[in-house]
C-alpha cells in the first residue's frame, strides 16, 4: 500500500522542495508523480533535452528512500511544437479549432505529433527508465479528457477515411452496412465521406456516428500504445493512464485502452468545481469499482481529492472527517495506492484555485492533520487487504458500445447526455443508480466492462441496463450463465441493435426474448417525468422510460399504476425462469429507492445476504493476507442508528475478522 | 378519398414487396408515394440514369391497380454532386457550412444545384411523366424545413444583391427605403451590402432584413417552380410538395409558392420527437385549415403520424383510438388524400427510430389493425365529402410579411421566435390561440392567407391576428368588407407598419384607425406574465402585450383590472360600429379560456350558431355529395358528459343528416 | 443646468426641423446633442467631407439661442470604409468576424480605422471646432459597448504581442510573470503568443487573460485619447464621451479614460428592452454616482430614459410620474446637464422600437407633458445646486483591476459574470448591494474609483468590496485611512492576489490580515444558495459565499447560524480596531436586508445620522449656491407612510433648507 502526492517542483523553487519531503514524509506519504506536464521543461527546443531539473529533485527523493511516479508529458506541449506544427491541434464539433495556451489540443491523428511525442518519450524512458526509485510510469494525463476524444480536424477525417477502408473493404460493403441507401447518401468514393460534425438540423447516419466514435477510440489508443511500445523498451516499471471522471464521459473503449498497461489509475473527485454537493457515495463507489473493474484487480487512485478545486468557480467545502471518509472508501473499494491531488496550491496558472493538502502558504491546513490521522490509522488495514483480490456476489456490466450509442441516440430526454465540464451522462447515471442498488444493500459489487475476463459464473446476480447494441458472443456469454443457474437483472431496450447498427425484426428484447419470456411492442419515452408502479403492496417510481411488457412464459413482478396513463395494470417488471436460472427484466428506469426494493427481492431469490443501514451508511468487506474485514462507512454529516453503536458524522469503522 | 402510406422499396429487398403490397391492399390502402430521397439511386453518377430499380417496384404496385405518388428526390443529393461542385451547400446564420451525410443542405441559390436538379426531374419526368398509375408529382420534400429556407452563403449573398438592384433599381432608392442614415450605414456600392448574418451585439436595419427573407423565399419558390415547370412540360399528372409543421417555422410565402401547383400537401405530426404530449387539438385542426385554405380547397396528407417518431429522441405514447382520431380529424378538416408515414420501420439509418403502421419487424402491430379499422368507418364518410368545398361562418387570416416580421422584432418576449426542432413560433402560437377560439366553440373555421382569392363577404366573421404590417390593397379590402356588413376581430399593433418596414405617423392602430374607432398611445410589453382583465362580470387573462385603448367612436367591451398595473381600469377590448359592420379590437393577447368568452359575444353578435362541449370535445359540419354530417370528436382520454350519450375517450361520432 | 436632448435631424425632413425646435423650447429644453452616427453623410467618399447638412440644422440652433453638442462619429462607419479596408472590424471571442450593417464594429486595433478616424474628427474639429453655440464633444458613442471592449482579431493579436513585450521587455520575464511552467506552455518567441479566445474546454492562464484585458482597456482609451487630443488642437469646448450601462460590463478602465476628458457623461436607462421591471432605485443611483465618482464632480447623462425602449423585444411600461422622477433623481444625484434620448421615434432603422419624448408622430405625449413639468418644477433647484459639490459621508471603492479578475475567475456561480444584452454582472450586482445599504439608509454616498485624487479622510466609513487583486500603494492608502480613525468595511477574499495574479502565501485577508485582526483558512463557495447568520438577536442571510473567519484581535459582529453547515457557531463578520480606526470584515456576501442591518450599526458607531423610510423611500442632501437641500423620492407605485405626511406614487419633495 502506498500514500502518495502529486507534486509539481517546477511551481516551487529549490530551496522549498527540502521541506516539502519532510512535510510528506511527517504525513506519512512516501512517494510523488512528478513530470507530467513539463514538455517544455524537457525539451525547451527540438530534439534539445534537459533533464537535470527532475535530477535534482529525484535526486533529493532518492536519498530519503521515497518513490516516484514519472508522467510523460503530451497532454500539453510546448508552443515552439505548435508555431512549427499549426496543423497538431483537434478542432471542435462546431469548427473551432484548439490553439495553444491551454491543454488536452492536440490531435491524436497527426503525424507531427505522434513524431514528437515518440521523441520525448524515448528520451525520457532512456534517461529514467532504469533508474531505482521509479515506481511506475503514467502516460499523458487523463487523455480523451475535456473533449479530446473527438476531433473534428482535416487530419482526423483522413484517418476516419483510411479506417473505413480497412474496415469495410468496399464501398458497397459500407454503404450497405450503413444503410447509406437511407436519404440517398450512397458514397461513391472514400473522399466523399465526411467527418459527422457540426450539422444544422437533421443529424448523420447514427451507424456512421457509432463507426467515427469507435475510430476515435482507436486513434487514441493506438497513441497511448505507442508510448507504452516505448516505454517497455527501456524500462520495467509498470506502466499506466490516469482517467478522469465520469466513465462514460469519453467515447474511448478503456477496458481495450489497459489491456496493453499494467495497471489503472483513476482520478477521484467526488466533488468538483461549482457543485454544491458531493456525488452521492453510491455514485462514488461505482466509478472506484468502475476502475478496479477494467482489469477486474486493485488500482490506484493517481489523484485523490484533497481540498476544494475547481478552475473558475468553487463549491463544497467538506466537513471536518470527509475527505479522510473518501481516502477510505478509496482503499475499501480497491485501491492499493493513492496519490493525493496535490500537494500545495499553485500560486499562480490555470490552477490556482485547486487547492490542495496545504493552501497557498506552507501553514500546515486541517488537511494536512485530517489526512496524516487518516494513514494512520487504515495503513494496517490497508496493507493487510492491498492486491488481495475482491470479491463480489453481484456485478454490473458495462459496455462501451452502448455508452456510446445513447450519447448519439439518447431515446428518452432522461437519457441525454450533457457534456458540462463535469458531465451529466445518461448512461453513467442510469449506470450508478442500478449500481446504488445493490451497493446501499451493501453487498460487494463489481463492476465489469462486459468483455471481461473475469468468469461470470463466481456471480449470484448479474445487472445489466442498457444492453440496447449486443454482441452475438456476449449473448452467449450470458445465456450460457443464466442457463448454469444465475439471476440476470436486464434493463429496458435491451438486445435490438445489432453491431452494425440495425435495430432487429424481432420484438424487444430481440435476442433476449427466450430468456426474459417476454415481448413488449408499444413503450413510452416519458423524459423527466416519473411514473407511478406498483411490486405486490410495494409503490415504486419509475422514469425516462416505460416500456409495456407482454409476459410470454415470465411471471409479473410489478406493474404500471398510473391512473394518468392508458398502460395502467401493465406489466412493468417480470420474472423468467430459463435453465437453472432466471432473468429478471425491467421494462422502465426505477427510482434509487425502487432499485432498493427490487434488488431486495432479488438478493432474497439470489441467496445473497444484505443489510440496510440507511441511506448514507456503506458497508463492505474485504479480505485480507492475515485478517478478513467488515468496513462501516457513515457518509453523512448525522450520526447514524444503525448498525449499533451508530457512527459519528463522516466515521469509518473497519472491523477486524479472524479468517476461518 | 384515397387512402396510402409513404413507401420505401429501396430499405427493404424485393422478396419483401409483394408481401408489403399484400399488407397495404389488406389494411386499405391504394396508393403508396414513392423515391423522394432516391437521386442516388436514379442517378448512379452524372448523368447516367438508371430507373429499374423504381420499374420494378411500380410494375407491381400497377398490377394490383395501385396508385402511386412519384417524390423528386432533391432534398437530398448523392454524394458525388457534393465532390464535384462543393459550394452548392448553404451556410448557416452563424456562419457554419452545411456538409454532405444528412438532408436539405443545398442551396437554392446555387446554379450547380439548379442544373442538377433540372437533370434529374426531367429524366424522371421523361420516363414516369405518362405512367397511368401515376397519380401525382411532390415535388422535393418539406422544402424550406430544417433550417433550409435561410441560406447565409456567398452564392446567397450575390444573388440577394441582384434581387435587391431589381427591386430598387437604384441604391439611392435603397437607402432611402431602408432609412440606412440611422446609423449612417449608407452604401454606396452594390458589393457592399452584406447578408445579415451573424452579429454580436446590434442587429441589422430590419427593412434589410424583411427584404433579405422575402428574397430567401423567392429563391426557394422559383426553385420549386423550376421543378414544376419542367413537370409539365411531360407529365400531366397533377402536382405538390407536402409542407411541414409548424406553419410559420419558414419565412417562405407557401401561398404564392402553391400559386403554380395543382395542390396543397400537408405532413401532419399531432406529436413528434421528444414531446411528451401531442399538440392541443386545436393547433392541429388550425394546421390542418392552414393547408386547406392556401388554396381554399381539398388538400392531401402526405405524412399522416401512425407511429411515434423522432430522431434521436422519443416522447408521447398515443392510447388506443387516438391515431384512429387523427385520421378522422384530418379528414374531416378536408384532406381528401391521406398517405402515412410510414409504412414499416426503417431498421437503418437517421430515421430508424421513425416508428410506422409496422415497427421494425412484419409483425402486425395494433395501429395497423388500429388504421384499418378506423378507414373501414369512415370510408362512406369520406367518399362522400372528399372535394365538397367546405363551408365555414368564421375565418382567420395570415400574413407572411408579419410571419416575418415578428420573427425578427417579437415585440415582447411573449412573441419570439425559438427556432427548436419543433418550433415554437411565436407568430404560430398566437394565431392558433384565435382559431382555438371559434374551433372550441364547434364552428366551422378557415385559415386563409391575406391574399386569398376567397370572396370574404362569404364569412360573418374574419379574425385578424397580429396585422402590424399591412398593405394597402388589403386594407381597403378588409375595410369594405366591414363597411358591407362583417364583423373584424382585429389584434393589438394592427396597422402601424407600410411595407417598406416604416413606422407610420399616425397613432395605433394606424390605418385601421377609423375602423376600430379608437386610438393608442400606450402600451406595455409584459413578457410571459399575465395581466387580469374583467368583461362584465367574467373575469379574463391577457398575455404577451398590453396596450391601453383610448376608444374614441367605439364601445368598451372589457377594461383591465389588475390591482398591479396602474392602467387599471383603462380598456383594453372594445368595439365600433362602421358602415354595416362593427370591428372588435383587442388590446392584449388572451388566454385560451377568455379568448372563449369574447367570441361567444362576438359569434352571438354575428348571429352564428355555436355551441361548447368541453375543452376537449370538437364538433364540426361537412357538406357530402349525397348527404350532410355532424362530426362530433373527443380529443381526451376521458369519457365526456357532452353531448349525450357521452363519447368515450377517443371516439369520434359522425351522424348523417339528410340534405334539404 | 442644462435640460437638452438627443436629435437626429438626418432622420426627418427639412420642414420638420423648426417645428421640432419649437416644440423642445415650448417643453423647456435648450440644447441637442448631434451627428453621432453621421460619418457616412458627412464624408459620403473617401476624403470627400460635407458638412453642409449639420451647418443648415446647426443655423436653425443658434438662431434660437440653443447649443448643441456634437458627436464624433465613429461607433460606426460608412460602407465604404469595410469595403477598402476589409480587416478593421473586429472578431468575437467565437470566431465570428463582423461585418458591416450594425454598429461599434471596428478594430481599436487597425490601423486604417485610426487613420479613417484621424481624418473625420480633425474635418469635424476644423469645421465647427470654435463654433459659438457648441457645448462640447461626445468622442464617439459608448465605446466598448456590445462586446467591443474585447476584440480577438489578428490586428488585436499583433498588438497584445507589441504590448507585452512593451510591458515584460524579455520572454524569461513574462514567462515567470504568468507562471507559464504551470501545463508547461513557456513561450519561446512573441510570435507563439495567442490571444485568448475560444477555447474548448480548459481556460488560459488567468494571469494572462488579465493582461490581455489590459491590453484591450489600454487600445480603447488611446483611440478615445487620440481624438482628444484632435480636438483640443482646433476647438475649446470641452470634451467628454458617453458611457453605458452597466458600469462593470466592459473591461475598460473609465477612470483613466476620463483622465484625459473633461467630464463624465453617463447614458441612464434604468429600465430597457425587455425588462419587466426597472432596476431598484438604489441599482440606479449606484450607477449615476459611479459617473459622478469617476472624475468626482458634476456629470452630464447624455441620454436620459424617456420612453419605452428596445432593440426587437419591449418591456415595462412606467407608470405616470417615473420617468420625471428619474429626472429629478439624475439631478439630485449629480448631473448638472441631461440629454433625453430622444426627441422623436425613429420610423425606420435599428431603433424604431426606442420610443423617445415623441412616438412615431407629432402628437405630443403624456411624456412630454410630465417631463416639461418635471423640468419646471425642479429647474430653480437644479440651477442652485448644479456644479456645486456633492458631499458624503460615505464612499465605496471599485477597482477595474478587481472587476476583469472576476469576469474570468468568478470564484462562485454567485459571482457570475454574464454578457447578457443589459449585462448581469457578478461584480456590479455584488457592488450595488453593498451601495444600497447606506443609500437606503438615506446617507449620502460616494462611489468612487479606488485611485481616485479624492482625500480619503474626507470620508466616515469607506466600504469595499471584491478587492481581491490588490496594488500596494492603495493598501497603504487605506491603512493609513483607518490608522487616522476612518471606518473601513472589507468584504470577503480581500487582499490575497497581487497584480501578476500571483496568490499571497498569506491567509486570507492577506495584505489585510493586520488590519481585519483576522485569518481565514477555510471557505465555501455556495453559489446562488443561500445561508443563515445571526447578529445578536438579528436573523441575517448570506450568499454566494462564506468564509469561516477566525478572529485574532477582532470582535465577533455575527456568526453562521444555519443548521445544516458544519460551521454553525463560527464567526461570518468581525469588527477590529487598528489605529484610531477599525475594519469591519464581511465573510459573506449579505442580503440587502441583512446589509441595512450591519450598515445601521456601523453608521452609529461612526456617529453618521441615517434614517429609514422603507425600502422604497430614497432621500439625500444636496449644497446649494444658495440654498441647502433635503430631496424625499417616492420610487414606488404605492403611497408611503413615511415621512408624514406620506408621499404620492412616484412623488419627489424638494425641502429648501437655509444655509446655516
Amino acid at each position: 500500500m502506498i500514500f502518495g502526492v502529486d507534486y509539481y517542483p517546477e511551481q516551487w523553487t529549490e530551496k522549498d522542495w527540502d521541506e516539502d519531503l519532510d512535510l510528506m514524509q511527517e504525513m506519512g506519504l512516501s512517494s510523488v508523480r512528478l513530470a507530467e506536464f513539463a514538455w517544455a521543461l524537457m525539451e525547451p527546443k527540438e530534439g534539445k533535452f534537459d533533464f537535470r531539473f527532475f535530477d535534482r529533485i529525484i535526486k533529493k527523493i532518492e536519498s530519503r528512500k521515497m518513490t516516484f511516479i514519472l508522467g510523460t508529458p503530451t497532454a500539453t506541449f510546448p508552443p515552439w511544437l505548435f508555431e512549427k506544427y499549426p496543423e497538431i491541434v483537434q478542432v471542435s464539433k462546431s469548427g473551432i479549432r484548439r490553439i495553444i495556451g491551454t491543454r488536452r489540443q492536440a490531435s491524436f491523428s497527426s503525424p507531427a505529433y505522434r513524431k514528437a511525442s515518440e521523441r520525448i518519450v524515448s528520451a525520457m524512458a532512456k534517461h529514467y527508465g532504469k533508474h531505482p526509485s521509479l515506481l511506475a510510469w503514467q502516460i499523458d494525463n487523463e487523455p480523451g479528457h475535456e473533449g479530446s476524444d473527438q476531433d473534428y480536424s482535416l487530419l482526423a477525417e483522413k484517418n476516419f477515411r483510411i479506417w473505413l477502408k480497412q474496415k469495410y473493404k468496399t464501398l458497397d460493403s459500407l454503404n450497405k452496412s450503413w444503410g447509406s441507401v437511407f436519404w440517398g447518401i450512397m458514397y461513391s468514393h472514400w473522399n466523399q465521406i465526411p467527418i459527422p460534425g457540426n450539422h444544422l438540423a437533421s443529424n448523420f447516419n447514427p451507424a456512421m456516428i457509432q463507426d467515427y466514435f469507435r475510430f476515435q477510440s482507436d486513434e487514441l489508443i493506438s497513441y497511448i500504445h505507442m508510448q507504452a511500445d516505448i516505454l517497455k523498451q527501456y524500462s520495467k516499471s509498470p506502466i499506466t493512464t490516469n482517467l478522469f471522471p465520469s466513465p462514460f464521459l469519453a467515447v474511448t473503449d478503456m477496458h481495450k485502452l489497459f489491456q496493453k498497461l499494467d495497471f489503472v489509475s483513476w482520478d477521484n473527485y467526488p466533488v468538483w468545481g461549482n457543485q454544491l454537493e458531493p456525488y452521492p457515495h453510491p455514485l462514488v463507489t461505482s466509478t472506484l469499482q468502475y476502475a478496479r473493474g477494467l482489469k477486474n484487480k486493485s488500482f490506484t487512485v493517481m489523484e485523490q481529492f484533497s481540498g476544494v478545486q475547481g478552475h473558475d468557480t468553487l463549491g463544497y467545502l467538506p466537513p471536518p472527517g470527509q475527505i479522510g471518509l473518501w481516502l477510505t472508501q478509496a482503499v475499501v473499494q480497491g485501491a492499493d495506492q493513492v496519490y493525493f491531488f496535490r500537494y500545495r496550491t499553485a500560486r499562480f496558472g490555470q490552477e490556482q484555485l485547486c487547492y490542495g493538502i496545504l493552501d497557498h502558504g506552507k501553514h500546515k491546513t486541517k488537511k494536512f492533520f485530517e489526512l496524516k490521522k487518516t494513514i494512520q490509522e487504515i495503513r494496517e488495514f490497508a496493507e493487510d487487504v492491498a492486491g488481495v483480490p475482491f470479491p463480489a456476489p453481484v456485478a454490473i456490466l458495462h459496455d462501451i458500445e452502448n455508452v456510446r450509442n445513447y450519447k448519439h441516440q439518447p431515446l428518452s430526454d432522461g437519457l441525454k447526455f450533457e457534456p458540462v465540464p463535469f458531465a451529466k451522462v445518461g448512461y453513467d447515471i442510469e449506470y450508478a443508480t442500478w449500481f446504488a442498488a445493490s451497493n446501499l444493500l451493501n453487498v460487494n459489487t463489481h463492476s465489469l466492462p462486459i468483455r471481461t475476463d473475469a468468469d461470470l459464473s463466481q456471480y449470484k446476480v448479474i445487472s445489466l441496463p442498457l444492453y440496447t447494441m449486443f454482441e452475438e458472443e456476449q449473448v452467449e456469454r450470458i445465456k450460457a450463465y443464466v442457463r448454469n443457474g444465475g439471476i440476470l437483472v436486464l434493463g429496458y431496450r435491451a438486445g435490438i441493435k445489432d453491431k452494425e447498427h440495425w435495430m432487429v425484426e424481432e420484438p424487444v428484447p430481440g435476442v433476449f426474448r427466450e430468456l426474459a419470456g417476454l415481448e413488449v411492442h408499444q413503450f413510452e419515452a416519458i423524459g423527466n417525468n416519473k411514473v407511478k408502479l406498483r411490486m405486490g403492496l410495494f409503490p415504486m417510481k419509475g422514469n425516462k422510460f416505460c416500456e409495456l411488457l407482454e409476459p410470454k412464459t415470465a411471471k409479473v413482478i410489478a406493474t404500471y399504476s398510473d391512473a394518468k396513463k392508458f398502460y395502467k395494470g401493465t406489466p412493468a417488471i417480470c420474472a423468467n425462469q430459463f435453465g437453472k436460472g432466471k432473468v429478471y427484466y425491467i421494462g422502465t428506469s426505477l427510482s434509487p429507492e425502487s432499485f432498493i426494493l427490487l434488488y431486495r427481492r432479488i438478493l432474497k431469490d439470489a441467496k445473497v445476504p444484505f443489510s440496510f443501514l440507511g441511506r448514507s451508511v456503506e458497508r463492505q468487506t474485504r479480505q485480507g493476507k492475515r485478517f478478513d474485514y467488515q468496513i462501516t462507512m457513515n457518509h453523512s454529516m448525522k450520526r447514524t442508528w444503525f448498525p449499533f453503536p451508530g457512527l459519528k458524522p463522516f466515521e469509518y469503522r473497519i472491523k477486524k475478522i479472524e479468517k476461518r
